[in-house]
């Protein structure tokens, strides 16, 4: 089978450090064009809209949307009129209407659709997930600290309303979604607002399973020192621990071969996949407990946030 | 065919005003049993837990959930795993994940479930949405302002985090999504918190149609004098207003008359529809716009909230 000819929709620092590497590197891709209003590609035929990339690249089949979530559903709406299957990165929308939107118009079009949570490609992700589906948990903790400041260096954007510490922290949760093996409730959620800020510094979360299994989830933005994406679980047989985002996993201290490949080298694979048997993967459910972090969430004033 | 043998689950204000005259008044369904903690209906035999009321009135068929909005999926688990089918006041759960759990689990439990909105069935609802599905739409204008010292006296669970304002907003979310033609997207949402409540005590939500018609949706909480609960359409043929709730409807001015019949006696009515064709109704659109609104809400701190 030849190459899906791919298009990147959005060309900023995820598209530049992940899609185009992760694109040129897979058998199962082809960067045919970009869709930017401001940027592009070296070598690579850069348009400002899909209608503009068709009309002069009109056998591209598909689109990777790395856009800011706001106006995704207009981006999508355009790319099934003219027959693109899509890839989305995280988050896919601003609200969670609007992702419900978007899966219900690719469906709607007949077109596939991979709302993609790159975390959940991390090497410990699989392993992790079938080594608990035999052991009885009895309580999980989530500390995702890192410093805003390091890995978002002069983003305002970051500082929207619904993301501030939850662009990382629903990467944590796409993780702790994804290896569990029964859905989360959440019961309580504390969010700390920086005085001068419209998003949440830090959050705590404190979920229980359908089975009542207590699962303490801390995100904090405003991490010195030592940066941490921790999970641990605690089993009846054991201790489960993913380090550096779920690439790393040790059972009780010892380290747990997991090999080392990239995440976007599965998440595009898995795209391939979809592609190929015509499937939609279509999870929304890490972006519905953001959600619900805001609207349970108590709110506490910190003070402000300098950069 | 014979009377659904119903159980009312949560015993407060909106059981005694509103489930058990209209489960009295209907030929569709007759009250079997209570389960509440702390409260009864004189005549009827009361339990503390569905597992009392089925071991002692196994003929129970349904149950109508009326309790606060937290701990409901174990409330239906409860439910199905006793056979019953089951109808849900809003709003639905405490979480949207957790609607959504209780959507699946009564699904795959094969049983019937009615997540209800009583607003969608005041009077006006039905011709309202008829009348709007042939005009084109220009603008929507909502005002729903009322004091809650009056409707909600004393009552501090109003102010859990994710309730205020939004508990009678939500009816206005569910009247609006029910007659406009197309998916709303919030757009933008200013929420004011007394600075001594955890809720909003009003809040303003910007939203467009798919098809970018304004939408505007004003939330009081603290409104002194006349009460309003009432939508605006401006179209290409006329004025439509909705008032009091929408169960009143104008045309440029004109009152159009729809009826006098209660929410809850439609209400009960569609449930039995429900039985009748083993369908269920679970359509979660007004809590995830709510969720988005507490999700991409802008703060502000007003003042202190005096009953």
């Amino acid at each position: 089978m030849s190459a899906t000819r791919i298009a990147l929709v959005g060309i900023g620092k995820i598209a530049r450090d992940q899609h185009v590497p992760h694109i040129a590197a897979s058998p199962h891709f082809e960067l045919a064009a970009t869709v930017s209003r401001s940027n592009g590609i070296d070598g690579v035929p850069g348009f400002t809209s899909i209608a503009e990339m068709m009309a002069a690249v009109p056998d591209v089949q598909a689109v990777s949307i790395c856009t800011p979530p706001r106006g995704r559903l207009a981006i999508v709406e355009e790319a099934v009129a003219h027959g693109l299957d899509v890839m989305l990165e995280k988050p896919p929308a601003a609200t969670f209407s609007e992702a419900q939107a978007i899966v219900r118009t690719v469906a709607e079009a007949g077109r596939v659709l991979h709302v993609t949570w790159h975390s959940r490609e991390a090497a410990a992700v699989e392993p992790a997930r079938q080594w608990l589906a035999t052991r009885t948990i009895e309580r999980v903790e989530v500390n995702w600290k890192e410093d805003v400041r390091v890995w978002h260096p002069g983003q305002e954007w970051i500082w929207e309303p619904g993301i501030g510490v939850f662009d990382p922290g629903i990467n944590a949760l796409s993780v702790l979604t994804q290896i569990l093996p029964r859905p989360l409730l959440l019961g309580a959620a504390q969010l700390r607002f920086p005085s001068n800020r419209a998003a949440p510094i830090a959050a705590d979360l404190t979920f229980a399973d359908t089975q009542g299994v207590p699962v303490s989830v801390a995100f904090d933005f405003d991490q010195r020192g030592p940066q941490r994406w921790d999970i641990d679980v605690e089993t009846d047989a054991g201790h489960l621990t993913l380090g550096m985002g779920a690439s790393q996993m040790a059972i009780d201290g010892a380290p747990v071969d997991v090999g080392d490949e990239a995440e976007y080298a599965r998440l595009y694979r898995r795209f391939a996949e979809c592609l190929a048997t015509r499937t939609s993967d279509t999870d929304l459910t890490p972006f519905a407990h953001v959600a619900d972090a805001y609207l349970l969430g108590r709110r506490a004033v910190v003070g402000a946030f300098e950069e």
